[in-house]
């Protein structure tokens, strides 16, 4: 007999993302949903406490608490830090034969991203966001400028893994576009590596338009650090189109437009997500790719 | 010498409603936005430590706390309620002789309503959101079912006001295209109050479509409360438009379509407000009337 890949599904980890956490117990109540002949799939809350309060985390941001170092820290300093050591066990650990061959992880965000699939680049997970991209429109596919053991997200406890993060929507917010988004891409996913678990020769293979993770473009603050300008209202739904050189970027509180004074070729996303302004992020700055898998 | 008319902008009434907040900032930093001859503004943020901490309140609803029996209560229950006391002293009293003549409070909503005027149905109220509407295109107006003095919102302090109220946009979001809509409101508002001092044959008067306050429709819950539904995707952004017997209202989590078998003439209101799940409430059903003013 062979060995069955193990699926993890998690929604919740930022707890007030309430789509997944709706779906993974829709899932539950309906297990045949995620039934395929070759996989075995565990449907996990990230954070459970965060979920109960309705807030993005209790203590500390759990999608940036998986690196080796805080893994192997005890005690936990925090509860996201506990629950972090929870979920590597139950799910990893982390490069040591993890439990879990393919993770996803369900996100939302405020920006107008439509649906992206965050993927690091190998050709497994990249096959997984190629077929999902053909199945649905208005998929778009971001990479990580990074290997996946040397980062801090969820994701990076499994070799393979996909962050499915879909907007816009509203934290707290439950929407039934969304919602099925978020079921079909995760049925499609399932749908593809079962497929290729049985028929290794439908590996997706093709061209995939990609984008790179880049640079962080940060809000204008004043000298005590408080974000002094917002997004400008020509950029503010345009993910995934070039930033060009001259274009409104920020608009501050009394009216003065600030213009992108960088150079072409950059791709913005994640553009006035509501989690950032603690970090006066605005936006990220990417490379469009074309990639062949 | 003529009194000037007093007038009140509160915004951050809910602290996470951050256009409200930034808009107030803006206008004390520069005061001669809302300078008029026959005016005298006080700009005021309505929940100071839910602002800090950017959540809609810290312990209860603040803009549920202006009942005369919670503002008599003392000692104050609730930091709201605190706080509360205090804008009723620096705005009120409540009933007796106010301060304020005028009051404007500045929301955000999840829901997709463009800008509302909420106003109680008095002539002066409604000149205000008349011409505002004959200024600004997509502007609906919403008055209360009841008299202001018999209410427990901010709004019931002052014997005029308006409540502005604009969507959709993420709480802890702050969206230009808004921060603009609300900045226009906030001027038409006083541009408004001055002119009908200084000429008061330019008062308001013609017939307004307006939508009365009617009554709540809940989220379908189980027995423990919880809710089992969302709001069906054909009425998401289905605001102002009336809500047709058999239309699809809800689908269940389990995917099961709930239809709408009241009676035609009800408009709903606030669908899908995230403020509102704790309460369970999904959306409210008004009645369209043309009223003249």
């Amino acid at each position: 007999m062979t060995m069955k890949t193990q699926i993890a599904i998690v929604g919740g980890t930022h707890g007030n993302e309430v789509t997944g956490v709706r779906l993974i117990e829709r899932l539950r109540a309906n297990p045949q949903i995620v039934e395929r002949e070759t996989l075995s799939t565990q449907l996990v809350i990230g954070n459970p406490v965060a979920v109960q309060q309705c807030v993005r985390y209790v203590d500390e941001d759990l999608n940036r608490g998986f690196a080796i170092a805080e893994l192997n820290r005890e005690p936990a300093a925090t509860r996201e830090a506990q629950r972090a050591h929870e979920l590597n066990n139950l799910l990893g650990p982390k490069l040591n034969k993890p439990k879990t061959d393919v993770l996803l992880d369900l996100h939302t965000t405020t920006a107008d991203m439509g649906v992206t699939l965050i993927v690091y680049d190998n050709p497994f997970n990249l096959g997984i966001a190629g077929y999902i991209q053909k199945q649905i429109t208005d998929v778009s596919i971001y990479i990580s400028d990074k290997k996946y053991e040397d980062t801090i997200g969820l994701q990076s406890i499994a070799p393979c893994s996909m962050l499915v993060e879909i907007g816009p929507i509203a934290p707290g917010v439950l929407r039934h576009d969304i919602f099925e988004q978020m079921d079909e891409v995760v049925r499609h996913a399932l749908d593809y590596i079962d497929m290729v678990n049985r028929s290794p020769e439908k590996t997706f293979h093709g061209n995939l338009d990609v984008f790179q993770r880049g640079k962080l473009i940060e809000y204008p603050s004043d000298d005590d650090g408080n974000i002094t300008a917002m997004i400008h209202k020509d950029l503010q739904n345009a993910n995934y189109q070039e930033l060009k050189p001259g274009s409104p970027l920020f608009i501050t509180y009394n009216g003065d437009v600030i213009l992108y004074d960088g150079e072409p070729g950059w791709y913005p996303v994640f553009i006035n997500e509501a989690a950032y302004y603690e970090k006066t992020m605005a936006l990220r700055l990417n490379r469009k790719l074309q990639i062949r898998v």
